[in-house]
């Protein structure tokens, strides 16, 4: 069979039964990032690959990859509550490239990474047909104060942080050549993003336990969260807070302004779960950082995602994340 | 001015450059992997990154693109003296990849890790035209035991694990379609290598302070340590261990036998030095895990590295390491 009628999911779902587990491994393959022991803490590591072709949009300034090579990295880091220490960077570079492009490219980097405590410290060249950025990020976490996947609990609080869709409207302005005036917010967020690494620190020292990054979109995000927390998380539909500048958008051009919010990704913000008691205190202190978090609805017990609108329940559709298309 | 006209290595000193150093950065761009102070003990990182049309010679099976895309990873950790703790890969696959190729390439990756101790914890899967794998390896080294490309000082030993010049023989041998029968070794010198871990820790606990694995060739391997050790290397030619096949091979078909054991690379042994009232215990030591290390010159004051022959000393050329060509 081939990879593209297997699917990405079966092939980490392979990936995961093939690779062994060691004992310092805390968390591996299937969650944002991977923890291992190694004594008093936990390093954790991940890597994420970007190919010019497939995730830049065209005319994606150096500048701007630069950044998204870093935020998609940081911000794996950021989901598992950790404090970011530093990156390494395989890169491919096509041999006709301007030497400046590369110029920019990695002082880019350099300073975003800075932005988040986290320093480059090495890397690899190649020659490739298209730019590929294959970038790892490290970072320490404490013990006992672990965001996961798999963290849910029946009771709990479920939030976000800001505010949805923004980013994968700015991709359908690019892609579609849509006027962008009025909507530089929702290009900046697709190509300049930020990773929610203060947060996700703030998350995991205040007490809350199970947080994914939101990459595929909220509800391929929930169902990951629903499938590695083996329980049933039920959404009010009114309650996801999204981007006003992506209804607006969306009322224009008649767009489904849940194509956006609930089925598109690289909003970069984060979903996280928490007890019912402890939300309250939690809100408040993202808000003293400048950072607005919703609850957008709760845990129980079960299996699935469930939206709540106008007093029906339905299934939210998982439509996944396939990179092979 | 084009990345192909400018060079890798006029590259990799722009990176240098333009990353700044962090205050728990104790070795960053330039060395083998990097060392990040983590209270106690350094944490060692590296990345690789392998394209199939580049890195690998036709033919090459998936278990054996396994193998390498652990083993270079793997090696620059040996190189820094640290134990390996894991690894992660990002990797590209061409949508009509058959899916047990993945299949045995992951199981490979999988074995050959944890036959140096190591675990697989993660990794990120992309579409791409070409098979490339990104990966990233971690390990911890002792403080005031890490092995580095600038620890070499005048009056140390220079020396080499194992015998030089198999790989790019057995590179040759496929590249031409030479007929294999008899050098099969030099083959799986190739396309099945080996990372000498054991060793670099071996060098790093017994008093050696400075190593570099066998990438780019002997020579350009030597002008590094030179340049970041700031010192003078001096190589006796006729005690550099050459793999007998390769003489052999050389002999047969007219080849220069430099080319293979000075000018390419891959072999993956440790070039290291140390003082040399510790040569002695720290070779005997190799020999009892079953390495066999050569003394194949010494370092002295000054700048450069030179060669002996038949009483004549001349300088190395280094003719680099360039992936843009």
């Amino acid at each position: 069979m081939k990879v593209s009628e297997f699917g990405e999911r079966a092939l980490v779902e392979l990936a995961r039964r093939t690779f062994k587990r060691g004992p310092r491994i805390k968390v591996g393959i299937g969650d944002d990032a991977a923890a291992i022991d190694i004594d008093g803490r936990y390093l954790i590591v991940t890597t994420d690959m970007l190919v010019a072709g497939t995730h830049f949009p065209h005319g994606t300034t150096a500048k701007q990859m630069g950044i998204k090579a870093v935020i998609v990295n940081l911000s794996d880091i950021a989901a598992m509550g950790a404090a970011p220490l530093a990156l390494i960077f395989s890169v491919g570079l096509p041999r006709e490239l301007d030497v400046d492009f590369v110029r920019r490219m990695i002082r880019s980097m350099d300073v975003t990474a800075r932005r988040y405590g986290a320093y480059v410290v090495g890397g690899d060249l190649d020659e490739t047909d298209d730019i590929t950025i294959a970038g790892a990020a490290f970072g320490l976490a404490k013990k006992g104060q672990l965001l996961t996947r798999s963290g849910a609990k029946p009771g709990n609080v479920i939030a976000v942080t800001g505010q949805l869709g923004a980013a994968s409207a700015g991709l359908k302005i690019l892609l579609e050549r849509l006027p962008p005036k009025g909507y530089e917010k929702l290009i900046k967020a697709q190509l300049e993003p930020i990773a929610r690494v203060r947060e996700g620190m703030l998350l995991a020292k205040n007490g809350a336990r199970a947080a994914i990054d939101l990459t595929d979109g909220l509800a391929a995000n929930l169902w990951q969260v629903s499938r590695m927390s083996k329980a049933k998380l039920i959404i009010d539909r009114y309650k996801v807070p999204i981007h006003p500048l992506v209804n607006k958008l969306s009322e224009r051009h008649g767009f489904d302004v849940e194509e956006f919010a609930f089925f598109s990704g690289e909003d970069f913000e984060m979903l996280f779960t928490l007890r019912r008691d402890i939300w309250e205190k939690v809100r408040r202190a993202l808000k003293r950082i400048g950072t607005d978090a919703t609850a957008i609805g709760y845990v129980s017990k079960g299996r699935g995602v469930y939206i709540q609108k106008h007093g029906t329940l339905e299934k939210l559709p998982d439509r996944g994340y396939e990179h092979f298309k």
